[in-house]
């Protein structure tokens, strides 16, 4: 097949690039360690000139060889790659937010080699505590193309991460979304505060410490909320009812279980008695199932894990944008 | 005066020593960074021989002095010295615990020097959520000893630190308590997040942006929880309606509001719709001046700041234990 897009997730810590050919079909896919936190420093020679930029950099390293092969494969990119602090800021667009309106807001940086890298805008909503996501919304876009049959009517997309992202969507429409810091949360908590002392890690996951940390934060004793229910996972420790290596699970199941109770109440106060919408997550394996399993105790209908929404995202706004070829010139 | 007891509160990080007269006058007060975490190391000669042990040396560090004058000077002790990472571990007291109870529960330790330490033990609270404290038993019977008038019937005693404790107290007895992590999730969150990224640290206490922390969190916007609004603090940033030199004093009211706001519905929970009650704080003054403006902004009538709690505690415990010489001894 051929080649019709290059496509890069940029995000923070990491490069995804993919070589796309029609309807997203990934040919080529690599990872680097070149997030816009820990570009390339080596200044290099790029298209004739000693070239000291990170980004010129990464992005070389990234695809410089698929461009040196195909130097008219058009390149769009997703993520923190577009933040203030990124390569070129694309400023966000507001929610409600769909594919047609976000490919027509990208936003353009022209690299040493000649190339332009189409960069995809975040989504803000604007409220007393306004919300943003960058990245997310090509992932949300790319699932939507892609939807099992069964989930028409009103939906609710999950992004779980150290930010997890919950997005409301009508219409393949992005219309609310919050975030909850509950990854970086857990993370903080395990690495730096007195929780962590008394954990011992291990590579198993419990499923039954953490279904036990989820039915706390549903409990009668969990609606003290996770500032209090937290302290639990130390004094359960010290009087012998929670081992050493339960404790992680424990917390995680906490945490998620705090954000999904006060998802599920926001939504019922949003939608009012309706029932709780569908759910399709987006993200690695081990966290869709955590979260999958949350959800259900929670009363959620938990329907689908989504799989390549970002390539899918990506080539679908660069559709949008009329950077693809029109199909017709494949027939000819 | 004469002095009469040595009280020793030691903590985690520090060794705070007393030399005590009647009625727990203050003859005497030195401080020692010297807790059980970060004791004396070097080996020196107590008592005719070398001693290694990190708890002698910080003994006779912070009180060897008086000691030497008055041999017979009782000594009593609390904190996490009783823990079990302590000198010696003083079990826990059950709820309901009151001053008799606790002071006939003392663990004695017997010093190289000859004398004994008396240890107060900390207090849980079985249930399917265990709560404990160590220390603060001791601050809230100093407290009890010397009540503002105005505070008969029901009390709250609140205890603002790295681990909040809320003590319901009736008839000079601690009932009930829970304990919220503000403090050192605070801390966490501001060294190790990403939103301490964003702030820019100040010593002057910004109240405007404290309060508006509180605000957030009593809002409608607000009861979607803390694992949510905490992102706030970082969007209100990006989107220039919080600056960096307001975020730390805007995020410290997010989580002092959430966690008042879901102490008061816990109490209406447990009490029915009896008014808040009345509400003695105990601790550093910066941490009470935000406790009681956050607790205004909650309803609750905060009426005092309790002072010299600590060392109050600990003479009404060695007289309930016994330790002091009878008041007798000194009209002859």
């Amino acid at each position: 097949m051929q080649a019709q897009l290059i496509a890069l997730d940029w995000g923070t810590t990491s490069l995804r690039a993919y070589r796309l050919a029609a309807d997203a079909t990934v040919l080529q896919e690599r990872t680097l360690h070149a997030g816009i936190m820990q570009l390339p420093k080596a200044a290099r020679v790029l298209a004739g000139a000693l070239c000291s930029d990170g980004f010129e950099l990464a992005f070389d390293e990234a695809c410089g060889d698929w461009l040196d092969a195909e130097p008219h494969l058009p390149v769009i990119a997703c993520g923190m790659v577009g933040s203030a602090q990124g390569w070129r800021e694309a400023t966000y667009c507001d929610t409600p937010a769909n594919v047609t309106r976000l490919g027509h807001s990208l936003v353009t940086v022209h690299s040493v080699r000649g190339v332009d890298i189409h960069i995809v805008p975040g989504v803000i909503q604007r409220s007393r505590l306004p919300n943003v996501m960058r990245g997310e919304e090509t992932q949300v876009l790319g699932a939507l193309a892609h939807l099992p049959e069964q989930m028409d009517g009103s939906l609710l997309i999950g992004l779980p991460g150290s930010h997890s992202k919950w997005v409301e969507v009508a219409d393949r429409c992005i219309v609310h979304f919050d975030t909850f810091m509950t990854g970086e949360l857990f993370a903080v908590l395990c690495e730096h505060s007195i929780l962590g002392r008394t954990q011992q890690r291990s590579a198993h996951f419990d499923t039954e410490a953490f279904d036990r940390g989820v039915q706390v934060a549903l409990s009668r004793e969990g609606q003290i909320g996770p500032l209090s229910t937290l302290f639990s996972a130390r004094t359960l420790g010290l009087t012998g009812m929670l081992t050493a290596t339960a404790q992680p699970d424990y917390l995680s199941g906490l945490l998620i279980g705090h954000e999904l109770q006060a998802l599920a109440a926001t939504l019922r106060q949003r939608h009012g008695e309706q029932p709780l919408p569908a759910v399709l997550l987006i993200g690695n394996y081990p966290l869709c199932q955590r979260y999958s399993r949350a959800l259900a105790a929670c009363g959620f209908a938990v329907v689908s894990v989504a799989e390549q929404a970002t390539e899918r995202g990506l080539w679908y706004l660069a559709e949008a944008a009329g950077l693809l070829a029109a199909p017709s010139s494949f027939s000819v």
